[in-house]
Formats: structure tokens, C-alpha cells, sequence
């Protein structure tokens, strides 16, 4: 009955277009597979942007929020925290699976977490050489890199366990 | 597009018979306004029997939990938290109402945590004259007690601003 | 090695001049035991009074901060937790005794969540009957209520176990 | 009267001997310049080395804990959150500078969050250099990295302003 959750974590306020086309993508594409969306819920950059494309194919969407301030406006469930970044702990341990959309010191921290629960995290932030080295050099089996949206949710159900057929 | 999300807090353990049988009724009646479940998520107690009781009426569930162990069957939407009650100001701020089904230090906690961060909370415990006198002489205006889930959902509605029709 | 924690918990913003007057006294009984003060650190109410007087009598101060902003002057020690009341959760775990002076709905958080922590608290808070029995209807016997500094330091004592010679 | 609290990060299971005996050297570092000592305060690891060290120099050391259990005998003052890894911000903000002594997913988990909460990040991880270079990437102004503890507290003293004399 539980539902397969995938968490979608990027920059809010420095996010590149290209993060954001990205993150629109992966929404659409994790509401097709019948997932649930969690994002940091707010209404800026990659985490509103993955819950409009999610929206835009009918899925449901979580936010993790700071408070009661600037959520986005495709959150279907915003769970109220209270907690700035430490949330960010809950972000990821919800998440059967963690992608990375861009970069940033925040999104780091979600990356490294998501590692120490034991998460796997997949790392869509194509040119960012240092990041994939860095995170492979912390969990070797947990990371993966990918380039496109479509790559990441191929990768997502095999994990998950929902790409064996 | 934001679900509206009503909390049942009550005890995990030392739940009596009747606030299970109310913690059902209540999950059954929450689910049938299409509002979502909110709960504590462990598969013990007032937060099982409540999950259990909108996924009988095809409600849908969230519980707040501490870690990925013991969760309830009837729970949909698993957020991981990793804290243990600390939690607790999550549940109430994540419910634009809280419903406490029963008494405990955990559930007090709960209810007092609504109260600071300006949530009504509807006593359902039948008997427990001090917690309601205690409550309301913390908070007058955002506390009401009631004798029934029936009632509870009353107020509730009114609270949410579903019952104007 | 390890450094006993007494817990002085209390209204920021609507305290009582009685509960001031309680909080100043009790900084300066705790430190004059030897005890670190541990509050909430914010420079109002009884956090700040009891902060300012243990440091007159030399002691040790912590306070648990939302944030940087606000600090009481009278801490030495500032852990910021980026948590609004889940912190509530920290300052009791981390306490050996909880005195509560005075009261509102924070205070009635932190009295529940230490019961629920199996922590003894004491309620000095002369005379409001309704806490009284309603924290001992939930916890008979981790419940004392006193009506002054030194009777709440006495019974501190004893529970510490310094008060056995 | 506020005192100045310097972190030191670094793997708890893992750690090798190089950071085990810089940890230590850390500790007694600090002590010696009169600051607070702030780890995760269990009784393994960087955490517990550096805490001994700053014990061994008559320091004070606090320790940002989990649980009750297994607390470093080197810890003065415990703070017991009931988190996990969401403590993990507490300990960065809580420190004026944080040193990351060695490296894991839970000390990269640290160093993220530090320069998300914008803090200075002294990495003492000398042949590690994919994590340098991805973190001055993150954060050119805010990461140094250093290859003694020596080194490690000349740049705290001057991000601290007491180098200035």
C-alpha cells in the first residue's frame, strides 16, 4: 500500500535553466511511473519546478517546508517542519530514491545525507566533474551520473525494482 | 490545489479500547470529507487504527515517523524523520486541525505544540476533565472538547471552512 | 567528567513578574549547586532572567537559540539549532531536572516532553491547579510541584542525588 | 560573554590513525587558545579523540548527541537531541569555525551544511583532493585546506579575529 516516493533536490535561488528544464522533466516522468514527488516544497528553482511537471501529468506532490511561507503552488501535501536545512535529512530518507538536479551547497548536504542513510543518489548535473568524483569517492556503489532526465528515471527503476519486466 | 490535512494524535501503547474505536470512526469520517489523514504512522495505537480506518474508505495516509521500522500498514505516504519526538511539532504543524484521540505525555506534547504555533486542537477524551480544563486555560479560543468522532468532524468542518454550505 | 544539566523552562514573552523573579533566583541557586544552566536562550522572559541570574553567581549557561538573532546577553554557551519548537524537545533531554516557572503553551510542550522522556520535572508555578493536576494525572510520580526556588532546588537535589549527605 | 565554540568534524567509524592523532592535537589546540571544543560527542572516532585531547589541556567540550548512550567520557556537556543526522546542522551552527578532520559521507554532510549556513570550513584531509576541489567549487571564500592542525588553528585564529594581534 506504501507508495514509492522519489525526491528530487536541486538548487532554490541559483538554479540554471537548464537545472530548471531538467527539473520540469523529471516530474512529468515520475508522475508517469506512478511515483509520488518530494521535493523542498518552496516556490522557487528546481524543487517548484519538478512539482509543475509533475502536476502537468497528474502526480501527487510533497513538500518539505521550512514554514508556512512561499510554498509552491503545485504542492499537493506540504508537510511544515519548523527546521531550515535539518530537513533536509527528512527530504532524503523519505525518498526510495534521491536525484540530484544541479548543484549547490545545499543540495551537497542532501547528497552526502542521502549517502549516510544509506540512499542511493543519482547525479544529474552533467558538466560537474567534481561532484561526481567526489560523491563516488564517498559510496562508490550509491552514485550514479547521468545526462538527461529520461537516463535518471531509467536508472531510478531499477533501483526501485519496477524495471525488471 | 493543497490537500487539507487533519491530524489524529493519541497514544501509541497505551491506547484504551474506546480510543481505538474512536481513532477508526475518526480515519473513516476524514477520509469520507476527501481530507487527508495525518498521524504519528507507527503500526501501534490511536495512529494505526485511524490509518487503518480511512484506508477503509479509500482515505489517503501520511505518518510522521521516526525511522523505517514498525510502520503501519495503512500508512501511504511514509515521511522518515529520524528524530524521535521532535517530530511531534511537525505533526501538528503539518494539519490545519488537530484531533486528539485519547491522552498521554506524548499526545499533551502534541497538543501544546498545536497551541503555540496557533493551531485549534479538538479534545476527544471523553472523561479527562483536567486535560480539557488545563488546555483551555492555555489557549480558550482554540480548544474544544468533544464527546464523539462525529463531533469532532463537526468542528473540524467548521474550523476548515468546509461546513459554510 | 560529565556536568550536571538543570533545565529552567518558562514563558518567553508573557511571563509574570513573579515568574521573572522565580527564573533570576533559580539561575543563582543552580549555579551556587555547581550546575549548568541550560534555557532557551533568548534574551526575554524567564530564559533570559534565569541566564542573567546564574551568571551573577558565576555559573555556566547554555542556551538552545532558534537562530543567531536575540541571544540573551547571560549565555555562554549558544547551540543554534535552526528549529523553531522542536527544539523544546533538545532542552529537556538534555536537562537531569526540568523546573517549569511559570507557564504557557511552550512551557506545557516542554513539561510533556520531558514526562514523555521520562525526565522528573518540577512546576513551580504557585498557583495554577489546573497544570498541577493535570501533569500529575499524566505522570504521578515524575510530577513535583513547589512554591519557591529553594523548595524547587531541595527537590532537584535530591532527585540528582547531591542532597543524600 | 559569549564564548567562542570551534567544531571538529570527522569520521566516528571510520577514521584512520592520521585522523585520529590530529583529532586529538586539535582538541588540545583549541583548549590551549581558550576556545570550546563542540563535536558529536560519542565514544568513537575523531569525536571522542579530539574531545580527550581538549580534556588532556583542561578544556571544555561539548558534545552534540543523539541519544544517551555511548557519550564520550571526554564530553562535558552533553546535548542530547533525539536525531540522528539532522543534528548535523546544530553542530555547524553552533560553531564559530569548523574543522573537518578526515572524511565520510556524514563529515561531507557537515561541511555542506556549514557553508550553506555560511560558515568557514577548514578542510584537514591532506591527500584528499577530489573533496577540496569540489568544495572550494561550492564555496570559493569559505573552504581553506590545511595539512597540519597547526595550520588548521592559525587560519581559525584569524577567521576568529583573535590572530590579529
Amino acid at each position: 500500500m506504501r507508495k514509492i516516493i522519489v525526491g528530487v533536490m536541486g538548487p532554490g535561488d541559483n538554479a540554471t535553466a537548464a537545472d530548471l528544464k531538467n527539473a520540469r522533466e523529471l516530474g512529468q516522468l515520475i508522475a508517469h511511473q506512478g511515483w509520488v514527488l518530494l521535493t523542498g516544497g518552496r516556490n522557487v528553482g528546481v524543487m517548484d519546478a519538478a512539482s509543475a511537471g509533475a502536476k502537468a501529468a497528474n502526480g501527487l506532490t510533497i513538500g518539505i517546508l521550512p514554514d508556512d511561507d512561499a510554498i509552491s503552488t503545485a504542492v499537493d501535501i506540504a508537510i511544515i517542519t519548523d527546521m531550515g536545512n535539518a530537513r533536509n535529512n527528512i527530504n532524503v530518507l523519505s525518498s526510495n530514491v534521491v536525484i540530484a538536479c544541479g548543484m549547490g551547497a545545499g543540495t551537497a548536504s542532501e547528497i552526502a545525507l542521502a549517502l549516510k542513510g544509506n540512499k542511493k543518489v543519482i547525479l544529474l548535473n552533467q558538466d560537474a566533474v567534481e561532484s561526481q568524483r567526489f560523491f563516488k569517492s564517498l559510496s562508490p556503489n550509491n552514485v550514479y551520473a547521468v545526462d538527461s532526465p529520461d537516463a535518471a528515471i531509467a536508472i531510478a527503476r531499477e533501483i526501485i525494482g519496477d524495471g525488471s519486466t
